[in-house]
């Protein structure tokens, strides 16, 4: 007869394991209704994984324990597997703190279920190390548990066996990583099939990244095939955040099929309880209801990445309890993007669009700003700046009294300190000002091409609750941009002009629309510096010069061929501009990014904590310089 | 014969192996000349330690494995043992990134010697992931190591034999933590002493913390006594961070005598080359300079904490290239202690105080913080900021259109609101536009209570280059001043009235340093926030209220007894006041870390790395409920 599992695919809440257990019960109930025999929780589904150093707080880990004793307890007729932190009280990490595993737990009928081995739980053993994930901080894992039990690794790896209708079932019981087995040293998986597992069930925590699904797909799909077993994956839906970075939880929780196929599947970003049917001995699944057969069809990358950026800051804003958000319309794309966002979440009554005109700014954008307003049916309002930069710049000329020589002095202001005096005047005084009085968080509207290099003035416009677009680049921006108006609003609500100016912060003369837009040329430098950040192997300028020698470098990046000879007429005029980037992106724009607002994530690389950096000064590797020596040599003989 | 052995103290700079191994070079011959044996450089010598995820960067790994050929070619007619990342490039880490291990080399007349085992290098066993560090995120250890190599751990402990004069010497090579044996599973210096080490070796990278020094002469001396052979500490000098914490390195490198005792010990915070005699036969350890057989008397905390941040700040300041520092000065301790501060570092010429009245400021500090530039002899200036402040206001009541109504409407401001507008005001307008035109740096003037439960303003007073005295409460700044005026400055620099009124904002009318201060009272308020954050078992409400319930609060605390009576009149003002401060630390200040400067780390517990935060909601215990319950049933029964 075949068993019913599920995949309870709930929003998990960091730090907050009474909310999270209510949750649990509820689906726990809803579970036994439908004859569910037996219902997997993701990882850490009682305290949430993103919760920083709270994990170093006694008080709440108890409550966690007495928490999952609460699911125990509730486990009457059904068999339930849930993540939780377990606590060895009498043993330490090897930092001295208690001793803590990220754990599988397993109960029936208000009772433990031991595993093979009579531990109480299997504790993950891929703590991973890289990205957000500092787990080798926190917990020790099964290895080590098993060698203060004295148990040898190879009969060691968690099983538990559910009876249910008098037929045993053995479960192997596997934690996020422990199925990504492409690095680690041990297969968990493997060592579970040889231990006899019949079923292999994996709770994750498994944060949203661009690419992360159709990647799981393949290698869960394989390890399916290849260990000749059904594989659940249960994880979660919810935002949790490190700080510097906001992550959303997609859920997808699956199964695959020993044919390595998916039999059914949740949705991304909603609850669900995920039903479904295996015959153990004719290897049959089947999804419990027609809509679970359907594996999503992935969509293209905007949409997903529109889909993610709604979920995260809809959430994110609801938890922070922010109804209401205070933009800065500038007529530019950036801003065009996150109003429509904005008030596709909020409603347009919530949304306050604020143009803050100086003399550079011209009819055109100023037109363009309102236009949106209008199309989005936002507030909206105009504060011109011209008198409070006159101002400013008056008071700066202040004489100054140096005490020691006793005389006065005044400093001097140069353009760029002119420039950087309206961006602040912008956002600390008119847009903070805002924020407060109209209860609206302020969005930081800068994207990953700007971040990286540091262009935008502390305190002016990189300041906000958080950077929705922090982790997209330009050509993301542009086609979220043309999504939002082709599938959110199926109206041209951005302006057609928005897409077509020339982007440019209408600082001085010489930066207008009209007359020089950014220094970035978007159409190389998002994917110059893409290769910076976000490649694997972390990229070099020597890297970057030896492509370009090679003449493949437009291929490498992927960016448009015949741009590079298009855009520099030398090679010093190539290397000239690869440093100037390099130096800001591993210089100033570090400082900057130390107190720029927090990053929805979405690329496998976002900036924050996935990405760790040191304030240092800018390192040319050797081979860079012999390189551009040779090249540079070269065109001054010929 | 005696051997002569010295710590090559040098001042290290993160992601610099040019520069670092400039000066290691230098080191070698100056060690040659005095004719040393074996010379001992820090852990990472070469890299650094503190470098972000420049260790996923394959072109800077391959410039440290040349820089480290440039050491060993080097050593002709000297054993060098030194600190450098090895790699093995066939392999790879946990993550999928390649093989790493923090490790020591040790080489004689241009060629590597190997270690015992046979392998060119040892490998550290201990990778610290507690407070600022993430070495299992870079690195694998010499237990990977040696299981790769299939050695037995028992026989794999990094012995390396040096042959001086025909004289055999087994050195024990082991890297920072390897020591620190506390709660790590395997003692290394242990292991070692098992395999026939005759000297152990520490190489560190070991960031300055309060009271650590004092803890190591304890640990590394029992050490060096139930071993019975000298324990060789060597570390660096400098500064290196992690983008929100500045880490000093505070030297001392020093060597432990069979008795446990110091028998030669370099300063703190200058480079040094430490040599000492050993002689094997009678075990003698004699310093080789009389200055070096001093240990430095321990001064007193306000001392170090001085000399410290002294040194902190002024290696900071040159690192990136800033001359002059920018400061607003209110006429309150904590500006006027940074303005000495940084007086005493860069020359009054380069120190701009500027003072920004409004309305609500006294003669009494408008007075203070001129005294205090003229004490200093710094550049000052006067820059009121009411006209802009009306003029922000009347702005921000400009009609605002609702697009969607069709109807204008106007924004309401309050009081805190208009406080908040003043404080972005002097920041982000005055101080920001000085900073620019001054070409100096902005302080951040914060302390750690004002950071511990966000008392600052976004934008406002939270912005700047860094928090010098981000790390000390407000109890500790107080002695800084005193400090300051009697040892630096040896005059009243900071005037006396600065000391003894009580601190305020001075924002509105409420809040004046005559009527009404600070929230924060801060004989109460450090040391219960120093607990929430400095405890090494991290405190919650609960263990407060259990404290409270039992009596000795104060004691627990650290606190003046008997404050707690006369601040609270009732258990439930105890308690709201408790849940105000906790609430504020876990939820709000969190979001102005996250965007706060670096802090320059001095306590065992900095905000930043080294405290690792999440934005969550607060959460209280089930047992701090019960407790509360209880207690205000009986308040109210009685």
């Amino acid at each position: 007869m075949a068993l019913k599992i599920a995949c309870g695919q709930i929003e998990i809440i960091a730090g907050r394991p009474d909310l999270n257990t209510k949750k649990m019960l509820q689906l726990i109930n809803l579970a036994r209704k439908e004859s569910v025999d037996i219902l997997v929780f993701p990882e850490l589904a009682i305290p949430g994984a993103l919760i920083g150093d709270l994990w170093e707080q006694n008080a709440f880990l108890k409550d966690c324990e007495t928490y999952g004793q609460q699911v125990i307890a509730a486990t009457q007729g059904i068999t339930v597997v849930f993540g939780n932190v377990a606590i060895d009280w009498k043993r330490k990490n090897k930092d001295g703190h208690v001793r803590k595993y990220n754990a599988a737990f397993t109960a029936l009928d208000g009772k433990l279920i031991s595993t093979e081995q009579g531990l109480d739980y299997v504790a993950k053993t891929a703590l991973p190390a890289y990205r957000q994930f500092d787990d080798p901080r926190y917990f020790s894992g099964q290895e080590t548990l098993l060698k203060d039990k004295r148990i040898s690794l190879k009969n060691g790896m968690g099983s538990v066996t559910a009876t249910i209708r008098n037929v045993k079932y053995k479960l192997g019981l596997l934690l996020g990583e422990d199925t990504w087995t492409e690095a680690t040293p041990l297969s968990v998986p493997f060592m579970l099939k040889q231990g006899g597992a019949e079923i292999l069930c994996n709770l994750s925590s498994s944060t949203f990244t661009l690419g992360k699904n159709s990647k799981r797909h393949i290698i869960f799909g394989k390890q399916a095939k290849e260990l000749q077993m059904p594989v659940v994956y249960c994880n979660h839906t919810g935002i949790q955040n490190t700080g510097k970075n906001i992550y959303t939880f997609d859920g997808q929780s699956c199964v695959y099929g020993p044919d390595g196929m998916v039999k059914a599947a949740a949705p991304m970003f909603e609850e669900k309880l995920l039903i479904f049917s295996w015959d153990k001995d004719t290897e049959k699944i089947r999804a419990y209801s027609a809509e679970d057969e359907l594996i999503a069809t992935e969509d293209d990358e905007t949409a997903i990445i529109y889909k993610t950026i709604r979920y995260g800051t809809g959430l994110f804003l609801k938890q922070t309890g922010i109804k209401r958000m205070v933009l800065g319309a500038s007529g530019g794309i950036d801003s065009a993007v996150t109003a429509a966002l904005f008030t596709d979440i909020l409603g347009p009554h919530q949304v306050l669009l604020v143009n803050m005109p100086s003399r550079y700014n011209s009819e055109l954008t100023k037109n363009l700003a309102q236009q949106l307003a209008e199309n989005l049916g936002c507030c909206y309002t105009i504060v011109p700046i011209n008198d409070s930069v006159s101002h400013t710049v008056e008071q700066l000329y202040t004489p100054i009294h140096n005490y020691t020589t006793n005389r006065d002095f005044k400093v001097e202001l140069n353009g760029i300190m002119y420039e950087n005096i309206q961006a602040r005047d912008r956002g600390s005084r008119i847009l903070a000002g805002f924020s407060a009085a109209f209860k609206g968080g302020i969005s930081c509207n800068a994207n990953k091409a700007e971040i990286t290099v540091g262009y935008g003035t502390f305190y002016g416009d990189l300041i906000g609750l958080f950077c929705p677009m922090g982790d997209l680049w330009k050509y993301q921006v542009y086609a979220l941009g043309r999504y939002i108006n082709e599938y959110v609003y199926k109206r041209r609500v951005i302006p057609e002009p928005v897409f077509t100016i020339r982007p440019s912060a209408e600082l001085s003369q010489e930066q207008t629309v009209g007359n020089g837009g950014d220094p970035l040329v978007y159409e190389y430098h998002d994917y110059l510096l893409r290769a910076f950040v976000e490649n694997w192997e972390k990229i070099s300028p020597a890297d970057i010069l030896k492509h370009y020698i090679d003449q493949d470098l437009e291929a490498f990046l992927g960016c448009d061929e015949g741009l590079i000879a298009r855009l520099f007429p030398s090679h010093a005029a190539f290397c000239q501009d690869l440093e100037r980037w390099y130096g800001l992106f591993t210089g100033l724009a570090v400082a900057k990014r130390i107190q720029a607002p927090p990053v929805l994530s979405l690329s496998k690389r976002a900036f924050g904590t996935d990405c760790r950096e040191a304030q240092m000064t800018t390192y040319y590797s050797l081979d860079y310089k012999e390189m551009k020596d040779k090249l540079l040599v070269q065109e001054r003989l010929f």
